[in-house]
C-alpha cells in the first residue's frame, strides 16, 4: 500500500526563505501566522493526512459511492468519521473570516494544507474543497442574510457546498445551459432541470447540502447573458436557520467513473426545487468567473499532490527494488542484484518528477500569496497587480500542473514495472485519479485558450507586461553573479522564446485567430516552463542564502541546487519545440475538411 | 459504446503503393498473396474485429475473468464463442508453415491483421498473441518430435500458448529467476516455482494450454547462463498426441489490474510439474531472445491499435458535439453551437494522432517485411540486413508506439472533455488497457538501453550505419524535387540531429556509461521521430504518384500530404529538445545521493 509523508520542510522552506511570508505582515491574518503557528498548522495537517487520510485513499477506490434506491449516498467505510475529524480540527475554516466563524488566517497556508490532504486521498479532499469553493462564492457574491444563514454552516463543516453548472448538452460552453427558474411570489425560484458530473452532489457526511447552481429565469436572453446562480440547499433551512424540509432536489445515478472513486459523482435532478438568487439577476455566470481562479489554482494543486505521493512511492520502491547492475560497475556486490535506482533512466523519471514538484509547489505558494494580496491588501495598486498576476497564472497552474501531474503519475507507475499495474501498489490509481484534473474545471485546452484569447489581451496586456518586467529585472539583477548562472542563463533563454511566442501570436492571430488557436496549448507549455524556471531561480537563490547561514541546512539545499540544474538542462529546453510548433501556425492543423476525420 | 472501423484501405495502401509488397513475390508464401487475396483477408479480418470483437470490449473490461476455487478460470461472456469463431476462421495460422496446418502467408498480413483485433479488443486479442508467440518458439527452437506433437494443435487453436518469465522477485533481470528444473530418468524434469504475471496463463477457451517455461536445471550455473525453456503443457499429451493426465500447473490467483481485465493475468503455481527440455540446456535466454522481435513489434502493434480505435472514436465525437463557435466566425449558425471539430486546439489533438497512427501503420509493416525477408529469403546478405533492420527498429517501435500510443489514447479522453472519464464511452478503457504495453515485454526504459547498449553497437554498427546510409539516399535522391521539399527539408534536419546525438553518445559513454543511459529514452524517442519522419517521406511520395493516376484517389491522396505536412511542421520539431537533453550528460541526473530521494 502507498505511503505519504507530507513535505512540511519544503513548504516552510518556500513560505519563509524563498517568498518571505513575514513581509506581508502589515495583511490581516498574516501577522498571527507566525512561523510557530504556521509549523503547528502544518504538523497537524501533516498528521491528519498521513495518519487518517491516506489509509483510506485505496478503500474509497475499492467500495466506492453507492447510491440506494431511495437516493441516498453512502460514502466508503471510514470516509465519514474522517470527516468528522475534519471538521472538528476546524480545517474548512483556515482562511475563512473570524465573523463566521473561520481562523482568518491567510489563504496561501490553506493551499498548502490542501495539497497534503490530495495527495494523501483525492476523492476525500474534494468533499472539503467543493465547501470551500462554496464558502468563496458566497463570500464574494451572497446577500448579508444569505452570508449569515450558510457561512457559519459551511465553515464549520456541518453543511457542505457543491457546484452545480454541467448539463448533458453542455459543459465548456455554459450558454447552452436549459435548467430554469420559475420566480415565485415570495421571492423564491422553482429550479427544474438536470444537472450531471456534479461532485459531492449527495452523500452521507454532513446534515445538509448547499447546492451552488446555474439556471435561467424564465423569460431571460439567450446564451450567457441569461444565467442567474440560485442557492438551493438539500433540506431547507427552517426559521431558525437549523434543517427544515425536504427540498425537491435528488440524486438520479452516480457515475461509473476512471477514478476518484471515493467521491460521489452525481446526476441531480431539480424537479421544482425551491432556490434563492444569489447575486444579480442573468450575472450567474461572471459570479461564478469570479471565485474560478481560485477553484482553478486547487485543481492545479491535485496535479501537483498526485504527482508528489507518486513520486515518493516510486522513489521507496526505485531504493528497494533490486534488477540489474549500475553501468559504472556494480553498486551492491554482496546483493544479487542493484536497487534500481542506480539506473540513469529510472533517476531520469525521478528527477523530473521531483523538479516539477518542488517548483510547482513554489509557483502553488507564490500564486495563493498574490490572492490573499488581492483579496486583502488595503492598496488599490497592489491589489490589481495581485489580481493581474492570479489572472495571469491561473490557467497556466491549472493546465500545466494537471497535465504534468498526470504524466508524473504515469511515471512514478513506470518505476514499478508490471508490478505499476496492479492495483494493489496503489501507483494506478494515482494515474486514474490524476487524470480527472485535466478535465474539469475547464478542459485544458480551455485553459489554454483562457491564457492566450483572455488573459494575454487583457488591460492592453498588462498582466503579462508586468511578468516579463519581473523576470527580466530579476535576470538582470543577478546575471553578473556566476553562481546563478547556470539558472538565470537558461531563464533568459526561456523568457526569450517566450516573447517570440507572444510576438508571434501579435503579428498572425489578429488576421487569423485559428493560428492562436492552435499554437494555444505550446504557448501554455512554454509559459509553464519559464515561470518554474522562475522559480526554480528563486529557490536556487534562497537555497544558496540558506546554505551559508551554517545551520546544518546545507545538504537539503545542495539537493535543491542540483535539481534547479536538472530543471534548467533538461526541462527547460522543451521550450525551444513549444515556440517551434507556435511559428508553424494553423495551416496544416486546419486544412483538412471534417469529414475527412 | 465506442465502434471500430478496421483502416483496410490504409493498409492495402501501404503494402501495394509504398512498400510494393509485390516486389517480395520471390519469397515463399508472398507469390500467393495477390491484391485480391490479401483484401479478402483484410476484409473477413476487418469483419471479424468490427461486429465480433469490438461488442466484447467493454463486456470484458466490466466482467473480467474470474478465478473458481478449484483453479478453472472463466472468461467473460461471449469470448470463448468469438474464440471458436477465430480459430474457425483460421486466423492463428495465417503465417505458420503449412506442413502443420498453417497458410504460409506473408508475417506482415498477420501483423495488419493483429492491428485490427487489438483495437477491437486488446484483452481478447492477447490470447491468440500469446498462441502466436508460442508457435514461433515452438518452430525456432524445438525439436522435430516437439513440433509435430504441439505446433497442429496450437496452429488450429485447439490448443494455447503462454510465456513464463517473470517471478516475484525479477521481471527485467531474469538472471534472478528461481524456478526449478530436475531430471527425471524418462528425459523429463519435474519443474517447481511460481511464476507471475501469467497473460492467458489458465483460462476456458481451449482444451489445453502449453505454458513455456524459463527454469534452473538443478546445479546449472546461477544467473543468465543457467536457465533452460521447458514445455510445460496443463494436460499432458497422451499417446496419441491427445489429451491426458493433468499436470501439476495450476493457476494460484489472479491480479486485479489497471485494465486488459478480459485477459486472465495469473500467478501459476509448479509443484512439480511435467516439463520437457525446449532447446538446449542453460540456453534458455538466448531462446527467449530470438523470439523478442517478433513480440515487441506485436507489443508496439497494441500501442498503434488503441491510438488508432481511440482515435477513430474521439473524430467522430468531435464532429458531433457541440460547443462554442469557431474562432473564424459560427460554422454552423443555424445550430446552437459549432461541433467541437472547428477548435484548433481539438484539430491540433485530432492531427497528432492522425499523423501519428499512420506513420506508425507505415513503420510496423515496413519492419515485419523485414522479418518476412529475414525468415524466408535465400539471399544470405539480404537476410542479414533484414535481421539488422528488424534487431535495430524493434525497439524503437515497442518503446515509442507504446508510449505515444498512450498518450493518444489520453489525447483522445481529452478530446471527450468530463464524458470522457465516464466508463460507459469506453475512451477510458483505451487508457487503461494501453498503459500495459508500455510496462509489459521489456518496460520501455529497457527499450532504451537495448537500442542504445545493445543494437547500436552491435557488429561494429553495421544496422547503424545501413539505416543511416538508406535515409541519407533517400534524402539526396529527393532533394531537388520541390513537391517533396517539405517533408525532405525537416527530415535531413532530423536525421542530422540523430546523428548527433549518436556521435555525442560515440565521445561521451565509453568514459562514463551513465552519460548513455542518461540519454537513452530521449535517444529512442529522436530516433522513432526521424523513422517516422523517413516513413511520411514514403508516403507522401507514394501518395504522390497515386494522387496523380487519376483514379479518384487525389482526396485521400491531399490528406495524406496534409498530414505529412503537420507532422514535418508540428511533431519532428521535438527531435530539436531529445538532442539537447541528451547532450546535457548524466552530471544532474546521477549526482544526489540515493538517500536524498
Amino acid at each position: 500500500m502507498p505511503s505519504y509523508k507530507a513535505p512540511v520542510d519544503d513548504v516552510m522552506f518556500l513560505l519563509s526563505d524563498v517568498f518571505h511570508i513575514d513581509r506581508h505582515n502589515n495583511l490581516p491574518g498574516f501577522a498571527e501566522a507566525t512561523p510557530d503557528l504556521i509549523e503547528a498548522v502544518f504538523g497537524e495537517a501533516a498528521k491528519f493526512a498521513e495518519q487518517v487520510l491516506t489509509p483510506l485513499n485505496r478503500v474509497g477506490d475499492k467500495e466506492g459511492c453507492r447510491r440506494h434506491d431511495d437516493g441516498a449516498v453512502t460514502t466508503p467505510t471510514g470516509f465519514k468519521d474522517a470527516y468528522q475529524k475534519l471538521t472538528a480540527g476546524g480545517w474548512l475554516g483556515i482562511a475563512a473570516p473570524a465573523e463566521f466563524g473561520g481562523q482568518g488566517l491567510p489563504m496561501v497556508l490553506a493551499q498548502a494544507v490542501n495539497e497534503f490532504l490530495c495527495s494523501a486521498n483525492m476523492a476525500f479532499a474534494m468533499y472539503p474543497g467543493l465547501t470551500e469553493g462554496a464558502i468563496a462564492a458566497l463570500q464574494a457574491h451572497a446577500s448579508p442574510e444569505q452570508k449569515a444563514l450558510y457561512l457559519p454552516k459551511l465553515i464549520a463543516g456541518q453543511w457542505s457546498g457543491t457546484m452545480n453548472l454541467t448539463e448533458p448538452q453542455c459543459g465548456t460552453d455554459l450558454g447552452l445551459v436549459r435548467t430554469r427558474a420559475t420566480p415565485q411570489p415570495d421571492g423564491s425560484y422553482k429550479i427544474s432541470g438536470t444537472k450531471i458530473f456534479i461532485s459531492a452532489g449527495e452523500h452521507d457526511l454532513v446534515e445538509n447540502i448547499v447546492h451552488l447552481v446555474l439556471a435561467r429565469i424564465d423569460g431571460a436572453p439567450v446564451g450567457t447573458r441569461g444565467i442567474s446562480l440560485f442557492i438551493v440547499p438539500k433540506f431547507l433551512p427552517d426559521a431558525g436557520g437549523g434543517i427544515g424540509a425536504r427540498n425537491a432536489v435528488s440524486c438520479g445515478s452516480i457515475e461509473e467513473k476512471m477514478g476518484i472513486h471515493g467521491n460521489a459523482t452525481c446526476v441531480m435532478n431539480y424537479d421544482g426545487a425551491t432556490g434563492w438568487l444569489m447575486g444579480e439577476a442573468n450575472r450567474g455566470l461572471q459570479a461564478m468567473f469570479t471565485m474560478m481562479n481560485e477553484a482553478r489554482l486547487g485543481v492545479g494543486v491535485q496535479g501537483l499532490a498526485l504527482s508528489e505521493v507518486a513520486y515518493q512511492n516510486a522513489a521507496a520502491y526505485a531504493k528497494e527494488r533490486l534488477a540489474g547492475r549500475a553501468l559504472t560497475g556494480a553498486k551492491f556486490p554482496q546483493q544479487p542484484a542493484d536497487p534500481i535506482i542506480v539506473h540513469p533512466d529510472v533517476r531520469r523519471m525521478l528527477m523530473s518528477m521531483r523538479a516539477f514538484n518542488e517548483a510547482a509547489r513554489a509557483l502553488v505558494l507564490w500564486v495563493a500569496l498574490q490572492s490573499d494580496v488581492a483579496h486583502r491588501s488595503e492598496d488599490a495598486k497592489e491589489r490589481q497587480a495581485a489580481e493581474d498576476r492570479l489572472g495571469l497564472m491561473t490557467p497556466v497552474i491549472k493546465g500545466v500542473l494537471t497535465d504534468q501531474g498526470f504524466a508524473n503519475t504515469v511515471s512514478a507507475q513506470q518505476i514499478f514495472g508490471g508490478h505499476g499495474y496492479i492495483a494493489e501498489h496503489g501507483m494506478e490509481q494515482f494515474v486514474r485519479d490524476a487524470r480527472i484534473a485535466m478535465l474539469y474545471e475547464g478542459a485544458n485546452g480551455i485553459q489554454a485558450l483562457d491564457l492566450v484569447g483572455r488573459k494575454l489581451p487583457k488591460d492592453g496586456g498588462r498582466a503579462l507586461q508586468a511578468f516579463f518586467a519581473e523576470v527580466t529585472a530579476y535576470i538582470k539583477q543577478h546575471g553578473a553573479d556566476a553562481g546563478m548562472a547556470p539558472f538565470v542563463t537558461p531563464l533568459n533563454q526561456g523568457l526569450g522564446e517566450l516573447q517570440q511566442a507572444t510576438m508571434w501570436f501579435l503579428q498572425n492571430a489578429l488576421g487569423n485567430p485559428d493560428n492562436a488557436g492552435a499554437g494555444a496549448t505550446d504557448y501554455m507549455h512554454l509559459f509553464g516552463l519559464v515561470v518554474l524556471g522562475y522559480m526554480w531561480c528563486l529557490i536556487a537563490e534562497a537555497a544558496k542564502t540558506k546554505a551559508s547561514g551554517g545551520d546544518g541546512a546545507a545538504g537539503r539545499m545542495a539537493e535543491r541546487l542540483t535539481t534547479a540544474r536538472f530543471f534548467m538542462e533538461r526541462m527547460l529546453p522543451a521550450a525551444a519545440t513549444h515556440l517551434a510548433r507556435i511559428k508553424a501556425g494553423a495551416a496544416s492543423t486546419m486544412e483538412l475538411p471534417a469529414e475527412a476525420f
